[in-house]
């Protein structure tokens, strides 16, 4: 009944870690390194140790210890690392071994059959591999939901953002629904008169990497603990301490892959200045998607789309390439990174569209998910609100419309909600360290990240899941999470007379 | 007592498979791509999933399921993967838990020690530890020795070199140390006359990358199944069907990476022809260090440094760097591939004096794991073999006399003897090869490395470990193991006035 019970379960979950970290580098080398035939192989080693995983979870010894562990003597990073070990822990048991196969093998068929048809733009055919994946998250979704005592949907976001509810999510994107289809229209009208210079020269690829290492520094990547590397998307890869992000790079120009580059850093940063006493334990992992989503924004959006940095990043652009003309410019170039578009693909949209992508894509899978809607009523719905919030005809393109996207293929609903909350988080968050160290603009117009970060490393980062979410976004902002700040970052970057004229 | 129980243990080998798979590309990961900041973590993840896999090997289920099989409804295949199963069942069962751990850390401790007592010349502060490592390494060959009834020395032999035994290398190191010292005053002496002539340029790196990419197609290395890398030291890691080689680059020469490439593409294509059926079973792997080190060298020694290859070699260095001029020659390239030198590296031997190098270095190790002598023994034999043997002085030269090497520091007892005798059994098959099908030299001098793939494919590679060594060696060269292939080869190489004059 002492500590000692508690300190051997978390040897337990340590090894688990262990293996869960061999899975990640895994994965990033399956992205980035592993030749093409080696797929089968590879696919086989992770499944191996996703069932290792899962059976050390249900393994009689862990159910055991957990119980054993007398919860009161625990200090407050132990008692929260409990409730984590507790919710994997039932994760793991309350799904019949049966459905969890099921489950994988309809998503892998799925996502398989998405990758053909996507572009084919066959949407018909797809249709059957989508309903089979939607009965199985269903199924696993109606046992949770029971087991928690919640909706479906509901249980489901509880996967990739815990925390967060239907009932949080529901006012803030009514609000926005009300605010931005005008806003846009507006921004886009006054913007035709101010369009962006093209490039005229070729950005060569090693110089381009060169660049992207420099700004990475320049935010506070430890390359000791990281690396760059690239791949088909963007992604932040690897474990605590080995975080590895990517890029993809195109000649043509250096904008898209560098604010990839400044996104994926802010989520790096994140995982880099979680606590190091707690790397191998469920307490010590970033708070979900949607608080890992609001770090990232918050670099690229906030610190690295400002005037500020883009007046240096002007001057390192023109070093790198050593070339100088008007398209270099900071004004130019902050014409480039503010420019807002109605488009057809959600990553491809700024900040000021992306939320209504995001915002179609919850309604649809939660009315999917809480048997409102069937898959059949997906496609039409999918073009009528495009019509609606976005004014863009999507009839008839299966491709760049319903199905541009992996996360339905392949099985992650709940997932979409994270994106856009993590805007409004991020604008959240970033208030609050301009209240806290006002003189953060002013450091990032000097290239100088590092009093931003150690806000967030001391209100976010080194909290952890130690918190809940709601107790997170309190202790950082003194205020419950909403969308004003978000809202008012768009009037003041776009609508104001005095930022918009470059 | 059907073939089921059979496939079920399968299964199960390949479940434990699939863990060590990860393991060794997590090993690539750690000494190409890894950030220094994770090794620590690393470590760690390496250590679970060791411990996880002796787990596997020891658990009760294994053996039953090895009881349970009846051996004579097996196949010839299937009985050999059986006999190398048992074998690794008794290897995983016979040392005790705690033994194992204090090997594991003793070579670890030694081998950090090495590193820094060898870049200070400092071997009177290492012995401590190599005695510990060397108590710990005698005392589990002992326990081995005894099971299997053999020696202990012969004991750890069979760990790198299964079917070695030192009956089998005192007759072939004897006759070496016959053959050899004269052999190389008299090559050095005439080779004085014929200095090759240095280059005169820088060669950027990108460059020699291509070079090697183009080299490892030649010899018929598929990049669908593997990658080339640069690391510290040439290797060949990864798994069957993800063959990854690495080498390192120097901007004042080509010579040496390349011909690190070709040796390790050497290793990679048995790895690659192994038969894909048997990928996740014992009996699919290569047959141990010492065949391993054959298929390496015959690819450079015999394919790679021969005046047919180097013709066309010379042809595409010059297109590579766009630069002609007589070091570029395929006789200047030639001198460059075949000088003979006595030296005090072992690592940087020609293959004439190499093998001299092994035999000092099994003569001690052999002694020394048989408690002929003690470890304070080593280091004034080390001095008086060297200066016999190759007439060099090591005396007081430490870091590059008797720490040069990491093995012992290590614990690897029993491995050197594989890379002289690999020498031995790569000049063996070269010449059963070239004897079944004689217009190999005429293929290579066309770039055209197929006959001699489909030759080591049909003959070493798809046997992979159904064969004992004896077994394989009779049947792929219709002789016993022996010296004479490799001396005919130095003398036709290096002592034989047609080809010499070059």
């Amino acid at each position: 009944m002492s500590i000692d019970n508690y300190l051997a379960l978390e040897n337990h979950t340590k090894t688990i870690r262990h293996l869960e970290n061999a899975s990640h580098i895994l994965g990033w080398d399956e992205q980035t390194m592993m030749p093409v035939g080696a797929s089968d192989s590879r696919n086989q080693t992770l499944a191996a140790l996703s069932q290792l995983i899962h059976q050390k979870l249900n393994s009689n010894d862990l159910k055991s210890m957990v119980d054993s562990v007398d919860v009161a003597k625990l200090d407050n990073w132990q008692q929260a690392n409990m409730k984590w070990i507790k919710k994997r822990l039932s994760d793991a048991s309350i799904i019949p071994e049966k459905l969890v196969t099921e489950l994988t093998l309809n998503q892998k068929q799925s996502e398989q059959a998405w990758r053909k048809l996507r572009a084919e733009n066959n949407y018909h055919d797809f249709i059957p591999y989508l309903e089979e994946t939607v009965n199985s998250v269903k199924e696993v979704a109606k046992i949770k939901a029971q087991y928690y005592n919640c909706s479906s949907y509901d249980a489901l976001l509880d996967d990739y953002s815990p925390g967060i509810t239907t009932s949080k999510i529901d006012p803030i994107f009514s609000q926005l629904k009300a605010f931005l289809p005008d806003a846009i229209e507006q921004i886009i009208s006054y913007q035709s008169q101010f369009k962006p210079r093209v490039f005229k020269q070729k950005f060569p690829l090693n110089q381009q990497k060169e660049l992207s290492h420099r700004l990475m520094k320049v935010i506070g990547f430890d390359f000791n603990h990281g690396r760059l590397d690239t791949a088909v998307h963007p992604f932040c890869g690897g474990i605590k301490g080995d975080v590895r992000i990517t890029t993809r790079y195109n000649e043509d120009e250096f904008i898209s892959s560098l604010m990839a580059v400044c996104h994926e850093t802010g989520h790096a940063m994140y995982e880099l200045q979680l606590p190091q006493k707690w790397q191998y334990q469920p307490v010590g992992d970033a708070l979900g998607m949607t608080v890992h989503e609001s770090q990232s924004l918050l670099v690229e959006m906030h610190a690295c789309r400002s005037m500020e940095f883009i007046s240096i990043l002007s001057d390192i652009v023109k070093e790198t390439f050593n070339y100088y003309d008007e398209t270099f410019s900071k004004e130019n170039l902050y014409r480039h990174y503010t420019e807002v578009k109605a488009g057809l693909i959600r990553v491809d949209a700024d900040e000021v569209t992306y939320p209504l992508h995001v915002i179609l894509r919850y309604e649809l899978e939660k009315a999917l998910i809480n048997d409102e809607i069937t898959v059949n009523d997906l496609v039409h719905l999918w073009d009528e609100k495009m019509q609606s919030y976005l004014s863009v005809d999507t009839k008839g393109n299966y491709k760049d419309g319903i199905m541009q996207d992996v996360h339905w293929p392949a099985g992650l609903f709940g997932y979409f909600p994270a994106y856009a909350l993590g805007s409004m988080l991020a604008a959240q968050f970033y208030q609050a360290a301009l209240k806290a160290e006002p003189e953060i603009p002013a450091a990032i117009a000097k290239g100088d990240f590092r009093v931003l970060m150690q806000w967030l490393k001391e209100n976010v980062h080194s909290k952890a899941s130690s918190l809940s979410f709601d107790e997170l976004v309190l202790s950082a902002t003194n205020k419950v999470f909403e969308a004003d700040d978000y809202i008012n970052h768009i009037k003041s970057r776009y609508l104001s007379e005095v930022t918009i004229h470059v």
